[in-house]
């Protein structure tokens, strides 16, 4: 179905070519003050071929929100917003269109419901994250406010160039397999850029990629692709910052099992790891291990964090990070350049998750502190006041 | 929560030290014939400790079905199965409990719920997941029977050591941009493994991967751990054959989305990548897109697949393949081996998600069938029948 | 939240002084033909104020549809509708809204959010409605086309003014309690008129109630409202015909279960009851127990029909007939007039109830058909082919 | 499916003669703490047959926790209970099992699953509930010690014995119509009676009637049922208090079609109304409506309670009182007696109800309490604080 979320719930729906496409925001808090530019900015950094380092922002793809709020706050109820189709016609029908495309949905649509829309991709249309992203930064803008939460993702990499803080190790695969040593940290660059990127760091260059370098032979990569008409893939890499800790159920829906259901449904992802990834599957656990230490104010943290925030599926406090693989673009003819327009999706999906999570967490919380304080259990069972 | 799926829907319980651990399976069809020993089977593969390449099996870990079945046939109502915990008594308490241990539970625990049970983990105990192995083995009966669905997973990695198949293909990050060809395969041996791997090939070896020379070498690795009195981590790649197309909805339940949420909800990954995955960030799209071929009754096929199965988010009856990283253990100091006893937990969870994507599907389908044939549309919109 | 539904699952949105209101259908059957036309029609019945015996209907309340269809074909996609508000600004303050009104939602709406829409009533408004119309007016048609079911609700209450058909029989409460036969039938004319009537009937006459005797009394009532500037509550009763056996889920969404819900969650609901209702508790198990005969094609039928169509929370084929109470309207000052424009909402929200079990059952009946035969049991379990 | 409530998550599972009935509750606050006798005390008075007047208590039905707690405090975690079957055999075949029985389960459960139970009735039979009331009886305990509300549940009719109380008024069906006069009023008695009735004052007679004159008459139609080998209905009456206002959410979900939708899934049930209930739509909106006073510290109360302490579908903290009638029992040869055993589980289903309802809305509240107080809104949208 087209629905998202437990208490944070977002329906989207939309096709390329239909009237328009939007979503229904159902559980934002009431009382937030909201304006269509706060849902603009982050729908502008979503728009493919919005620019091409040259071409001037124009106004197309302009939200606008049908209900839930008054004179510009937000009252509790579903907020509907949409954007407008510029071209609603249908496809027209040609010869060729009687084979489906590789690796697009065509074939699997028809499959599945025996009917396809004319222009193919139906709801796999890039079309249909606008509801998203709408929806995301609607979150956002409560998080940042409510907790100060911060989410910032980035491009890792392009095709084989990758940003050389977030890349894989150097293969160690069959080799070294006396060696636990080659693949034991996470290098100061990586938690540095963690801890400190901004958005206004990711958008200085086209790509998306904060370290200029790397961008501009990322630029290269993706002409080149664009010349061969060809296309390339990519890896995007979020952190979120403060998130509160105890956010994530256990079992089914772990925090990083939710947010890995969010990441695996934005078109074209076919990877996700969080904290050390598949990294962590060769680092011994003597090192993987986060030692905790005492931070400011005495609350505990770890010295390291492989775990990436989450342990037992629980968030712990510190950064979660994770990272999304791209593929290739299926549409080879009209070259789609990179990762860069997923960004925001990345970031939106991420809010999602975390608003959800934290309205599950605040009931139980809330509900737990209204009993009366335990008094017959052990000190390492409870919690320390 | 603790409940996964919508028409297939599992809810388990259960911590290590309570009465026991169990689960409520709601939505298996009726008329299937069912014994504990179905479920059993799997149970056994899935215990820690059930031997270590000498010990007979013992007959721990009983399941005991309470309810819908009737002289052996499901009934077509909610399924509970338990399994009773031998060391019921609450874990005593030590000085150094009151400090939590490193990359455990403990602390997130602590801090969600205010409380954690004595022994720490609570339901991120490797028990908690006996409910859903009964309940994957449930599903696959089904599966296997109604669609003969194959699902076998197989350890691929313990540490450095990679089944050479599976394994990501040797580096080329940062070096060779301007050549692409270096990574444009997916080895026959590779696909042969997929077509042809059955879970009697991966018991064959007590590190359930299925290369004997492999293995040998990743028991080496293991038992260097044991005697570091460390742990290491490994990965787990899954094959799962003869899923009918059309499964999975677009956009929020994309089919690798609920794969990818199924996995990260298993304790102790940290990775998913289906299909092509992280690699296929660097392949060109005119490598990486499967091209069409006519198969047997001339159905579309793909000549190869690097999709995964899966494309817009709907499976194209290819055969789905994903691989999972388990970090290394976070205990130490009583060395868990490997990666092994996931293989029936990946099993499950697969068994689960295809479960509740075909009954969805089906409810679809079955609606659509009983409308009138659609005459009013281009050929190319319209299944051909 | 604002979704009802599993499988049929409806969104809505819109207060009264927003841009718009509407509602996302997710889950319509893919191949099904329609148009604007095929909502319009049932919207127009709903919209308040639309004539008084004279006023010719005028376009208002036009419904756009922006996503889910081309050429006038479902896709299986999210169908999004809207329907634009004229008055767009919030409501002007004034002294006098200080004070809660009575019986209004505006208290609890402060209440329950900390802030209210200027108008009062914000989601409470009978503009919310109009969502749940177009999408029950879909699911009737698909419903029509695919099972022949078919959906009639009318006014049989308004005041004291009861159509006697379904009217609750002389009160024998405390009274005769030795006489058990006072209450036992269920009227021919009942059944009769639960058999044959039909929309057009029901629209014959400007109350909704298909007896004109009883209609004309019924408008006098609302007259002398009017004149009183007073209001006036009623009741609906809707009957539901051709209905498959075998909807309906044990347990806690047994197909009474899921209606009540429907019901009790349009506006100034109060009471609801489905066959013999709380006559039925007054009448003698013998008496009331419905027996079988056979009926065409030597199907299984009931000679009365006590059920309501419904046993065990599970359809039975026969008619299934239910009655809701409305409550006088809380705003006397601007009186409106009766239960007649709930007569499509209640159809509405029995068209999704339906809708949504038929998607779960087939999903079942499907899974269930690819088993092998049953032969192990004896013939009493096992449904005769 | 066999689920109910979304963050208070109730699963049940069991028919009559498999190995156990019970059922894992999900989401109860951790903390809490809790033995098996908080969850017997209401078993032990649902169970039908467990006393004549005369025989006394045994100890049948024993409830096992099976997990969720350590040394008697809730972990937050899923608790599972189970309550044995006694008698596990299959019925045995006989040939009138061949025919179904009329108002039974039987012929809905093989025309819905194509199999069903040796026994008849599957699911639908009573021991279900018993998963239903130790769900119900947690949170019951929780809502007691956080908020102190308190349910209370009573038998209100059995055939047409009616406690006067709570009997809608004499009938004035089609005469007087233009005399509004006749039903304007709640008793006092009634409201007297739903302020301060207790759980002993209803256990103080057998049929759990609270008047010892009319609890006589009933036992007295109860008996004439049981010698004439039949069976007879009734009604109960349940009053909520001390609920805290803002329960509930607009549209789909108000406060009373949940209520309604847990009331309706109770067996045997056909009828609900709630405040006014069907009464309601016959008195005008002028004396219907309940006027405003202010009650102690200044709160909001309203003068009368027609609306049973809900308007538009969210809690304004007065009692929220309702009536379900349940149909006289199908199985006559073997007469069961009364709705009063009942009682227990509309206590229950109302527990989980308001318990569901105030984690949803605590998730909510605590939100909005986060974001810094609304000051651009006229003082007429806003909560004064």
């Amino acid at each position: 179905m087209s629905t998202f979320g437990t208490l944070y719930r977002v329906t989207t729906y939309g096709e390329s070519h239909c009237a328009s496409v939007g979503a229904i925001i159902d559980g934002c808090p009431p009382g937030l003050e909201l304006t269509p530019q706060d849902l603009q900015t982050q729908l502008s950094r979503r728009r493919p071929g919005q620019s091409n380092l040259t071409t001037p922002r124009n106004e197309k793809d302009l939200v606008h929100i049908q209900s839930g709020l008054e004179l510009g706050v937000t009252l509790g109820t579903p907020i509907a917003i949409l954007v407008k189709n510029e071209d609603q016609r249908p496809h027209d029908y040609t010869e060729t269109d009687l084979y489906p495309r590789p690796s697009h949905a065509d074939y699997t649509y028809l499959e599945k419901y025996g009917i396809k829309a004319s222009s193919g991709g139906g709801r796999s249309s890039a079309r249909e994250t606008i509801g998203r992203v709408a929806a995301g930064a609607l979150a956002e803008k409560y998080l940042k406010i409510a907790y100060g939460i911060e989410i910032v993702a980035f491009v890792s990499s392009v095709g084989k160039v990758h940003l050389s803080a977030t890349a894989p190790p150097p293969s160690q695969i069959n080799a070294d397999e006396e060696d636990d040593s080659a693949t034991d940290t996470l290098s100061k660059e990586y938690l540095e850029l963690l801890s400190t990127i901004t958005r206004e760091d990711v958008d200085k260059h086209i790509t998306r990629c904060p370290h200029p370098e790397t961008a501009e032979r990322m630029t290269k990569r993706i002409l080149r692709a664009k010349e061969a008409q060809d296309s390339i893939g990519g890896t995007v890499t979020c952190v979120i910052r403060n998130v509160p800790s105890g956010l994530g159920e256990p079992v089914f829906d772990k925090f990083e099992a939710k947010l890995a259901h969010a990441m695996l449904s934005i078109p074209a992802t076919k990877a996700f790891e969080v904290g050390s990834g598949f990294r962590g599957t060769e680092v011994p656990g003597s090192q993987h291990n986060d030692a905790f230490i005492r931070g400011e104010n005495g609350r505990l943290r770890t010295a390291t964090n492989w775990s990436g925030g989450i342990q037992g599926g629980i968030t712990n406090g510190e950064h979660i990070y994770f990272r999304i693989g791209f593929k290739s673009p299926a549409t080879i003819s009209q070259p789609q350049d990179t990762a860069r327009y997923d960004v925001p999706i990345v970031e939106a999906m991420a809010a999602m998750v975390i608003m959800d999570e934290l309205l599950i967490q605040n009931a139980r919380k809330t509900a737990a502190s209204l009993l009366p304080p335990i008094t017959t259990l052990p000190p390492t069972m409870v919690m320390p006041k």
